[in-house]
């Protein structure tokens, strides 16, 4: 019996002992984070599926894997020999994670999963469906805990305070802003567990996730008290008086549960896709009512001051620096000296964390070449890496955590000789992008809206791009972040507000041949204000040059070539400054107009 | 005691009479028509008041009118000298009509007003707002009807039948369809009120509404039925057979208030938007389920078959040689006799009534010279007429009903030297309307997303006009018809169907200075089929040249440019041979390459 079979039969024993017909187990850590600390990975563990997004399900004589389309391969590869089925999410006749549950659960059994780490929303489907089938959801135990040796514990790495300087707004008006909207909602408490907002609640940091530097903790806040539950371990003798002199009360961790039964009969704000089930149920349990809608700090956080928006800009001109000399290091050495993917990624990596004020990747560098350009989440590893050769298109997406923000940026290169076909499709990406960085709108109007503009340049030409042409972005955060984004099925998009900053990136992927992103970050500003209105525009953070080795200027319009042209006198103007004269004469060379 | 003085006392006697605090009396018909026939015309009898939207509300001791922004002038005019206060809605400290009837009415009072002449939603607003107050309400009398000396009777005009090859889908085949969206929602009876959508519904026409080819009527469909509600003497023998034929009842106009009675406890299927409140107060007192949706034929109207677009291409090019023909007389014209607004107004209307084909007008047309051109509902009367300078810009909207379709067309003329102001402004509208009028998109994109693209050209130089892009056009019925339209801030903007018709028409207005519009049909095709998904494109239905004396080529792109000449040769290609060779000529030279 090999390592994994081992591990799904020793969790069968302890189902076995605890009643249970089948045991679920997310991806998810207790805060429905994107990425997940070490300790998390029960998922990873059991089945040996390291992806970053997927679904185990164990009963006593199957063992499934859901994963989505990004996974199809990775996941075949990495269930070779392993008793588990893998589901592939989307795929005619496969069933859902829940559909699987109702066909192979009947009247009387107990499904068991850990409540901490489902969201809201799928425990309450899942008490419905399978409750009027008689099934029993028990979401009280990690059995994984029990099987898993050697699991890393909690992370106990330290917290620390976002001094005034980076934050650029205390945590007492923060609070009196909360609390403002918590009155307006006639709440008692709000009840917060999303790792971000607490972060940006409290003016803390930390290293508890990848790439993301939050710091594991829930937040309860009433209109008189502000608590923050967190393992003691982690505050310095700073952190501690930061939160004492802001009014916090530090309780331990896992002491939220049980608070929250003081709130029978109350009123109590929380967003429920951001909350983990066993936190909802203790609210219900207590019979707390419920006001299910958006974290208010949710739209506050997205909403940069000048502090962030002064800081976010330094580090992306740091961020900027890193990129230029990726890009000049690159074109200089590809078809000289043998490279792969995965030396390009480690060798960006390892420039970016060496860099002026880095402190993280804030996400894994996307780095693929020819058809990998054209896998949108393609992530690089040992196995599917490939060398890079002196002709076509190489996609490089990624981006850092900087003592002043947040940096997400896409660049394509052209590594030698460009197909037409290629050529065409960098022009019609670069007009889609440069036609919504220039976006002039009227108040009001929704990243949904501008969407157009992006999809103009590709719907003209019978092509698209099957994902959002851009998201929020955290200050000092993480990179994905609401509610503003492009999205034209965005339902409910959000009002584009001065401040909010979102990334603009479009891109076609020819499945087999190749793929092109290109993407900046764009802070909305306002503009002239008249009888029509407040008219607001945007501004790039990002100053990097879009690789000229891949436009012919023959395909492009008047207008995106002023717009292009304009662009790179500003990448020049803004690093010059930053780089040794030869890094400067090719800048220039990389920046000329067309 | 003046004219209207005297008619607002005759009234108040019949109020007192009858027991009224206060009489309500609107500007709709029985059906909520955007136009209404003569007998219809209360407001306009009782206050003078003749602009095509307003509410005038009496009580023991006041009189008041409330008009919007369109009519502030008009109003302030016609009402000098009456006992009538003026009410302009949406200034500041300006009560709306239910606020002022909360204000002025206590408890036992009672508002009087013919249920039969507003629509369901402000009738159960009144009974909430008003009951709360102890105030009852009266929905069963019309009391102008006594005050009304030599009041018009109802329209008698007779209906007639428009035949398979201009429907293009038979009424049998009409009926199954509705009936198939009824079974789908279940309900035992579907109650219309809209004349357009009885009109396209029964394959009939007819005359009893201003440049609408309606006939006064209702119906009621159910699963083996189908009723029409009429007055018999509007129809002939060829009518009565075609009813027959496609068993259809008839019953007389007003049986359909006690018909209803039958649905008590039975779903009753209604768009409340588009029915009068008596016909739902009907349907309550019957105890009817009412089922609240919009009517299944709004939709099924709007998407045009194949025979009704062959026949309005048809209907457009016989238009377009009208407008052609206006527009070199006009040319030919100016400064040489001397001519206003209201004269040119009757010269196209004179000549559009002549050309083949033409039926009626679709609306009033708006002819506005200079300053007149910036007010978007202008309406050129004796009293606001003014001569025509050989310079600057003459805006002129207008449109025919057809035996084959309905056209809405504007253009905006030269008459002469243009300021730099004017030619930007034109350049800005024209690149708006040719950006909309060549917009690709994939299937599922709704109007409201590509108004995007016609904002974008005014946004980006600060500017915006402050109507929707474009509104659906209706096939020998209304001018405007949904659930189409190019709306950027229409919450429930409709998904663009294949045969749809909507109207491409962005502006600017310059208070005091000069408008200008353009504006064109369009119809929804599908183009390419592919991987990403089915694309659509639109396909103009007006062929008329875009002024070319108002066109500054410096100021245009060369996309833009590629646009227009595109466009302009397929006018001249459609329509030389329509032409003798002197028109031809001078078309030859409107429509040349820029």
């Amino acid at each position: 019996m090999n390592r994994i079979a081992a591990r799904i039969e020793a969790l069968r024993a302890k189902m076995r002992e605890a009643g249970y017909a089948a045991y679920y187990i997310p991806t998810d850590d207790f805060h429905l984070s994107e990425y997940v600390g070490d300790h998390f990975k029960c998922r990873a563990y059991l089945s040996g599926f390291t992806g970053s997004a997927g679904v185990l399900i164990v009963t006593l004589r199957q063992a499934g894997l859901w994963v989505d389309g990004r996974y199809f391969i990775q996941g075949e590869e990495q269930l070779k020999g392993t008793p588990i089925t893998l589901y592939k999410m989307g795929e005619e006749g496969v069933p859902t994670t829940l559909e699987f549950l109702k066909q192979n659960l009947t009247a009387g059994d107990v499904l068991g999963f850990d409540g901490r780490t489902v969201p809201t929303s799928f425990g309450k489907l899942c008490t419905e469906s399978l409750g009027k089938l008689g099934v029993r959801l028990d979401p009280g135990r990690d059995l994984v805990d029990a099987v898993w040796e050697g699991r890393p514990p909690l992370s106990e790495n330290p917290a620390w305070v976002l001094s005034d300087a980076y934050a650029g707004e205390s945590v007492k008006e923060k609070l009196r802003r909360l609390r403002e909207a918590m009155a307006e909602q006639g709440v008692k408490a709000h009840v917060l567990a999303s790792l971000m907002d607490v972060a940006w609640l409290y003016n803390l940091r930390g290293s508890d996730v990848a790439c993301t530097p939050v710091v594991l903790s829930y937040a309860v806040i009433e209109q008189e008290e502000a608590c923050l539950f967190i393992n003691e371990k982690k505050l310095d003798e700073t952190v501690r008086a930061h939160l004492r002199e802001n009014g916090i009360t530090v309780l331990p961790y896992e002491a939220v549960y049980g608070f929250l039964s003081r709130y029978g009969g109350e009123k109590v704000l929380l967003s429920e896709s951001d909350l983990n089930f066993a936190l909802y149920a203790k609210l219900q349990e207590a019979g707390a009512r419920i006001v299910n809608a958006p974290n208010p700090t949710a739209l506050m956080k997205a909403v940069k001051n000048e502090t962030e928006l002064s800081n976010t800009r330094e580090a992306h001109l740091k961020d900027a620096v890193t990129m230029v000399r990726f890009m000049k290091w690159l074109k200089e050495n590809i078809g000289k000296a043998p490279l792969t993917e995965l030396e390009a990624a480690k060798k960006l990596d390892a420039m970016r964390l060496a860099g002026e004020g880095c402190l993280d990747l804030s996400f894994t560098t996307i780095c693929g070449y020819g058809p990998h350009g054209a896998i949108v989440h393609y992530s690089v590893t040992a196995e599917s890496d490939i060398p890079l050769a002196p002709r076509g298109l190489l996609l490089v997406d990624s981006g850092g955590q900087y003592d002043g923000g947040t940096t997400d940026i896409t660049r394509t290169f052209a590594l030698g000789p460009l197909t037409e076909e290629e050529k065409r499709h960098f022009a019609i990406t670069l007009k889609s992008m440069l036609a919504l960085q220039n976006a002039r709108f009227l108040y009001g109007t929704t990243g949904a809206a501008l969407d157009m503009l992006a999809r103009q340049p590709f719907w003209a030409e019978g092509l698209d791009f099957k994902h959002g042409t851009g998201h929020g972005v955290g200050y000092l955060l993480s990179v994905h972040e609401g509610p503003n984004s492009f999205r034209h099925n965005g339902k409910n998009s959000a009002v584009l507000e001065e401040g909010m900053v979102t990334t603009d990136e479009p891109g076609i992927y020819i499945a087999g041949s190749h793929g092109i992103r290109l993407e900046n970050e764009l802070v909305c500003r306002k503009g002239e204000k008249n009888g029509y209105g407040q008219f607001m525009y945007f501004e790039p953070l990002t100053f990097v040059p879009l690789d000229l080795d891949a436009v012919d200027a023959g395909l492009l319009s008047p207008e995106d070539k002023a717009r292009l042209n304009a662009y790179h006198a500003a990448v020049y103007e803004a690093l010059a400054p930053r780089l040794d004269e030869e890094e400067r004469d090719w800048l220039k060379a990389y920046t000329r107009a067309v």
